[in-house]
Formats: C-alpha cells, structure tokens, sequence
C-alpha cells in the first residue's frame, strides 16, 4: 500500500452508485449508501457507504467518515430490531492486507443472534427474494 | 439486550478512564483515550474509546462516535508506517451477541501485514515490555 494509490472509479461500489450495477437498497441520502451484502455473514448484513470517492480509512475526508458512521449506527439499530438480534458486529477492512475486497469504503453492519457464528466472508451468495424481504424490512425499522 | 441496558461503571474501561487501572496510553484528549489491547491480535492493536459513558453503538452519542472514528482514522494511519503495515483492520463489537466483552465502547484499530493472519480474539497476553515499546512507537507516529 502506497500512501498515493488512487480511487478506482471502476470498483463495484462506484458502479452502484452511478447506477451502473444493481443494489438492495435500504438507505439513501446525499451523502451516504445503504444495501445489503449480497453475501450476508448474517441476516439483514448491510453495507454504508460514502457518497465521495474513498478507497478506504487512509483517504477518506474524516467528516466523511463521521457521516458515515452515524448513519452506521441508526443501521446497527434498526437491524437490532428488524432481525430480533442480540448485538451488532462492525467492521471495515482497509487495503488487501487489512480484509478489503472492493476498494470503495464501506462498514459492515452485521446483526448477531445470541449462539449463532457469522459466516464466513463471502461464502455463499444470497437468494435474491430473500435479499428483497430483507432490505425491506430494515428499511422499515429504518424508517420506523 | 434491552434497549435500556444501562452503563456499567465498574467496567475495566471506565476504571482505565479514572485511573484505577493502568494502561499502555497511546493519545489522550477531552473527549478520547487511545491505549494497546493488552491481548493484540496483530503488533499495535490499539483500542480508541470516548470518554463519555457509553455502553456500544446502541447508546453512544452521535457526536461522540464520530469523534471516535475520527481518532480512529488518525490511529490507523499511524499504525500503518509505526508498524510498517499494508493494511488495517477495524472492528466494534456491541453486546455480547456481537463479540463484545468490555462494555463500553471501544474500537478496535489493528494494523495488518500482508500474509499474516490476526491471532484470534483475546488469545494471548503480550509481553509488558513489547507494550511499552508499541505504544511509544504508535505516540510517536502520531505526534509526527
């Protein structure tokens, strides 16, 4: 990792957001992204993204990232309550090294059940009608 | 969890806060502490919490979590070239479904070298004076 290396304006998040690629849109705003991850380590696993091209924790204007984590957490709430969880698992990988895949930056919020393990990283993709049901529902309690 | 699960005040952190205990100190401010997991999970694993009272992200205070994100971000990048580091790792558990073990909020900052993988949570007590080393190197990169 190079202190200088650039945003991919091509990464799969960029393409989400200029509507190039579908997403299970839960939140929007002039700012930040909410979808879920197609590959869910636990029901209702979501996704925030900035708005502002960020490859990850080392470029990202840090009133960014503070958006970014607020809006986080109104996720971890509403995830709390759409999915009957127990707690919430958050993280954010940045660079290859530190877990990161697709190079825009983007918090995991996943709800976690009492005795239940998360998947493992983008193990199994999931159904899609599932995916549906569960951006509404926390769109709901988002919305709620 | 009951969302009117209320602040522990005997925890080890606000212990750590009052000075009851000690700590490996990285960066101290009005509203923040920084000190080394004292069970790293990779070399300058540090932890970032608010000084206000907060239980997890279920009861922080918006203000307060950006806040703490923001010395985050500082933290990693310091972890980065204090460690010689590729990548970095963030995680923030809430409740004891989500991993969490001390509550009251803490993230976890962990610099990340390509091909090593984290040992697992909590595993292993590190040497006294390693921490002494790892938090003078972890200040002094963020004093730079």
């Amino acid at each position: 990792m190079s202190a200088t290396t650039a945003y991919d304006t091509n990464n799969v998040f960029a393409k989400i957001l200029r509507g190039e690629l579908p997403a299970h849109k839960v939140y929007e705003d002039d700012r930040a992204l909410v979808f879920l991850d197609i590959m869910p380590r636990a029901p209702g696993h979501a996704l925030v993204i900035p708005k502002a091209p960020a490859r990850n924790i080392l470029d990202i204007e840090p009133d960014d990232l503070a958006y970014v984590h607020q809006i986080a957490q109104k996720v971890a709430k509403a995830g709390m309550s759409a999915f009957g969880a127990d707690g919430v698992t958050l993280q954010q990988f940045s660079e290859e090294a530190g877990g990161q895949v697709v190079f825009h930056l983007h918090v995991h919020v996943i709800p976690r059940v009492a005795g239940v393990a998360m998947k493992p990283p983008a193990s199994e993709m999931e159904n899609g009608d599932i995916l549906v049901s569960h951006a509404a529902k926390l769109k709901a309690a988002l919305e709620a």
